[in-house]
């Protein structure tokens, strides 16, 4: 009897239409193109991740793991690479892709099937390990380059591959009679065919998605039993014990809690916030705001990192978030990001756009080096001095997936909708949107995120109503708008919006001022590696201690005064990791008087403090200088 | 050009000559002799571990490794029973050790080899991987409990069959021409050869054993390199990357940091100590001073627990001694205290008999469960709940381990040297001692480690002149002394003990009062997990809180003021825990104010702080009673 809708307001302005200029984004877009997709390509190439195509490898069985789903990392850079190619037409890249495309193509069996591993080493063992083997996890991210391939080329052969073997899929999986009733353990196919039916057209695979999400942790009998047995195992010998590491212990409509690897468990989400558009089911909507309220407010890092444990790569408890062996995969960031993206377009709500700030500027982009060409897989919020990026990986799944955000970022800026165009983030940047079906041009100028000042101005073919919708960031508390210099009354937010709602003339200028303190950030009295402690924060940037600005001492020993916070100054250095503001201020720090190295304890004598300066720099520029400790949250004393 | 003389000049007094009837250990004992033995002998049947001795068995290749050591387990069960038999003869269970002590004789092959494993599943792989397999190890435990069941039984026919594996060993292992310069990867061989040697006057053994000392770390070509290689295998490809797993990296003279797994190391240890005594060898006796300033000054737990890692069962860096995650495997507790012991024994060190005290009465203790029959193979110093006692385990090592130390406690009271008795604790117990030849009769009364009031009355056949010396724990500041009621001069302490040297008669009474007050503990600032923190102590008993006392709040929500520690309340509760004393005070909680569910991270408000009333237990009792959280560090504030 529910009368809500699950269709989204909101439409995103793609990132062909958003041109980054901003201190922040631009040079991590230039490093992107210029440095790290030319270097992941040489990785895939020396890796023989591209040669596998050729389909004339030999492996041993059974195969690591990270071997079996390879085909995912070229197609993650094929996806890269062509949202490159689409802002950035190089003919050089254009010939590799093209290669590239061609050399999957190639691969593809008769019948549609299309994974070099199992078409070259067990081709008795297709589609018998759903739940650990990745087969439609790499399928889905083939269709995604495929899709975003046909965007860039305009050349729909990959796209056509993509599209036989969905029908492949299709046929085998499903509820039908004579159909395997499976589902991938790592999910992705289910945004993927979703991609592939808005790029082809063909509704079949928006109803394999629907299936595929729907069958999810059925139980009469569970998929994965049924396929283990078949293989000869036994179901309960399942390494992770229970199927929650892949989202498959229970139905999604019944699951309460974010468990599981993380990467897999938001790649789940964000095709279920998909599905739940595409058949206005608000059922599913209702599954993503439970999962999405439990994943924000009970599991998630201040840098927007999730899945503290190594062990699953991914979730644990309520509450359990550890600092220095926080795993905090880069991918997981990532699939946060896309999951919260698709949310935000339901109907505007500023908590997702929180959320996808918070991370794309923190946990995110701590992924890549500042000279793009090495990687966070582990992003920890502590470190004593021995975790670094590294050119690659043995499981090489972040880089090329940093590349495909970095490379489409401008997918996050703006959203349209019915008499409405919202501007979610204030990064530098022109764009070309069109609102109720005529064309605006908008060029945001600030200095975000190390100032907090924006001016906007539109240009419009005539003058023409609607409401300029712009974000205030869940960290600001005060603002101020003008339009051509006139303050407007904006101090009610709705749902993190203010609203600007009149005729817009060609030239008019909004301007928006967000103040931007130093904040401390306190952790739920239930996080209890955090208690006593407190973080750094400035506008949408979360800042953390490295050793080499604050040398001599372990930053463990080091406590901050929070009424000393608010004083610390702000320092933006042009030349230093590219451009940063950095902190300054006074903390206090433990002292080695009375102490020797031939005392490990004592007794009634508490350690003397004295006054230390310290320096903080963004959290996601950490381990670009000198390598050493770092450090997020520190004592408050 | 050294005068150093590295030759013990303590001997100790043996369990069999001590009777405890003290209220922490007597306990323990009764229940390990009435609840433990039993219990383990029927776990290891039921796992087939005895039953192994009859040869006839499949295990697939390769096995686990816990079934290639599976002889190991029986040999410390059957330790632990003829020690029991010493101090509780019992016919049943004598009749039961005889069976078992057959068993294993029936398993030795013609040329003296005996080991289950490599008898029965893989005879072609004898001694061809000495650095995994733990063939020497397993011998080295069987000597042990051949030893002890000679001592136990009068019976050398045990003995006997050991010698001849012995002297296999001794035929295949060692630097002449046509044997092997091997070596086990886990040390423990070491000391048990110096045991046999004594047990069996033969020399050979005890040169054995030296020579799997100095031969230990060699490297010109390093042996595992060259047993690796003849395995087919590159030795390069060893999963722990360095033989500092196995403290075979360089040679133990060589050797300044304790690294690697930690029974290992402290096994390794306890031979080199004793070698060094059996040698009068300082450069022995050196290595392990150095070795040992390393482990208690940067590497040991306030609780005796050693080896933070789960990853190598072993030691990581400098004052790394994260709580939560702490390894701390009960069987190197038990190790530590058997190298301490050793050490003690050179020039009456008392700083070698705190660590033995710290060790038994906290990280030692806490491996068993008060009722007998669970145990902690791993003992963090904080818990969320999760972690609990079990009856037995995958790997059996610490069970029977904690078994053979509680049967043959009385071993670590006293020592006797010339012209001097060491008293080097101060449970309830009475002893026969010998000094200079002649017969002393100690009773010594306490309540300890509840009160630190002793009182020792010593018997005599006549009166006689020696130095009593009297063990002021590092713990205690401060003291009193009277003999015969009569106050003595005992201000200044030698090496951490005072010393009456007089003519005692039969009946004199020597009263000890040591001062026992709650303790706040601090680390050394370079720890990074425990700065602004705090533990209680008192006596030699670490403090521990349990959720069970402190219901409703987290454990990390509670700070302690440094300032009110002293004034905790000392409450002997004699039904809780089989009688411990508690401590209670005040302490301020972290409060719910202003958060909710829905709040994960706040900015700029910290929370607010409510007094809260805190129960603490001693550490090695916890995870008796209902499940829940355990911390031993809070904040201090």
């Amino acid at each position: 009897m529910t009368t809500q809708t699950a269709k989204r307001q909101l439409t995103p302005v793609s990132f062909t239409q958003v041109t980054l200029d901003d201190p922040f984004w631009a040079p991590r877009q230039e490093i992107n193109r210029r440095i790290s997709i030319p270097h992941m390509y040489q990785m895939l190439v020396d890796t023989g991740r591209i040669g596998a195509f050729d389909l004339n490898f030999e492996r041993p069985t059974p195969s690591p793991i990270v071997l079996i789903f390879g085909d995912s990392d070229p197609a993650k850079w094929l996806e890269a690479a062509c949202y490159s190619l689409i802002t950035h037409p190089d003919p050089e890249l254009a010939a590799l892709v093209d290669q590239v495309a061609d050399k999957i193509i190639s691969a593809q069996q008769p019948d549609g099937y299309l994974n070099t591993h199992f078409t070259v080493t067990q081709p008795d063992m297709r589609w018998k390990n759903l739940r650990d083997w990745h087969e439609m996890y790499c399928a889905g991210h083939l269709m995604e380059a495929a899709v975003a391939h046909f965007q860039a080329t305009g050349n729909p052969k990959l796209l056509n591959a993509l599209a036989r073997y969905a029908d492949h899929i299709d046929r085998e999986f499903g509820p039908n009679p004579g159909q395997r009733r499976g589902y991938c353990g790592h999910p992705e196919i289910e945004l993927a065919l979703v991609r592939l039916y808005h790029a082809t057209g063909e509704r079949r695979y928006l109803e394999l998605s629907k299936y595929m999400v729907e069958e999810r942790g059925q139980s009469n009998p569970h998929y994965y039993d049924v396929e283990a047995i078949a293989r000869g195992e036994d179901p309960r010998k399942f390494w992770a014990k229970t199927y929650e590491y892949c989202q498959a212990h229970k139905p999604i409509r019944e699951q309460d809690k974010v468990v599981g690897h993380a990467v897999r468990a938001m790649y789940l989400m964000a095709g279920v916030a998909d599905l739940a558009h595409e058949y206005d089911d608000p059922t599913l909507l209702a599954a993503c705001e439970r999962l999405w309220d439990n994943l924000v407010h009970q599991r998630m890092y201040l840098t927007g990192g999730i899945g503290p444990s190594r062990h699953n790569e991914g979730f644990t408890f309520d509450y359990d978030l550890p600092d220095e062996t926080a795993y905090a995969e880069t991918c997981a960031a990532i699939a946060l990001v896309m999951w919260n993206h698709r949310l935000l377009q339901f109907a505007g709500d500023g908590k997702y756009a929180d959320i996808i700030e918070q991370t794309l500027y923190n946990g995110f982009i701590s992924g890549v080096s500042l000279a793009g060409d090495s990687f966070f897989y582990v992003n920890p919020l502590a470190s004593t001095g021995s975790h670094h990026r590294t050119p690659w990986f043995e499981c090489p799944c972040c880089p090329p997936n940093v590349g495909r955000i970095l490379a489409s970022l401008g997918n996050y800026l703006y959203s349209t909708g019915d008499a409405a165009l919202w501007v979610h983030f204030y990064a530098q940047n022109r764009a070309n949107v069109t609102v109720d079906g005529k064309p605006v041009q908008v060029r945001l100028t600030s200095n975000y995120p190390w100032e907090g000042a924006v001016h906007l101005a539109l240009t419009l073919d005539a003058p023409q109503r609607f409401a300029l919708k712009l974000r205030i960031p869940g960290w600001c508390d005060a603002w101020a708008v003008k339009v051509n210099g006139a303050p407007v009354d904006t101090a009610t937010t709705d749902h993190g919006y203010i609203t600007i709602d009149r005729i817009w003339q060609s030239g008019d200028v909004v301007t928006l001022d967000l103040t931007m303190p130093v904040q401390a950030i306190y952790a739920h009295p239930n996080v209890r590696q955090l208690q006593g402690r407190l973080a750094l924060q400035r506008g949408p940037i979360v800042y953390c201690m490295e050793g080499v600005d604050n040398s001599g001492i372990g930053l463990e020993r080091i406590a901050l005064d929070p009424a000393q916070v608010p004083a610390f100054s702000v320092d933006y250095q042009p030349d230093l990791l590219g451009g940063v503001a950095v902190l300054r201020g006074q903390g206090r720090a433990i002292t080695d008087d009375g102490w020797n190295s031939h005392i490990l304890y004592r007794r009634n004598h508490p350690s003397s403090v004295a006054p230390v300066d310290v320096v903080a720099i963004p959290y996601a520029t950490w381990d670009n200088r000198a390598p050493g400790e770092m450090r997020v949250w520190f004592r408050a004393a």
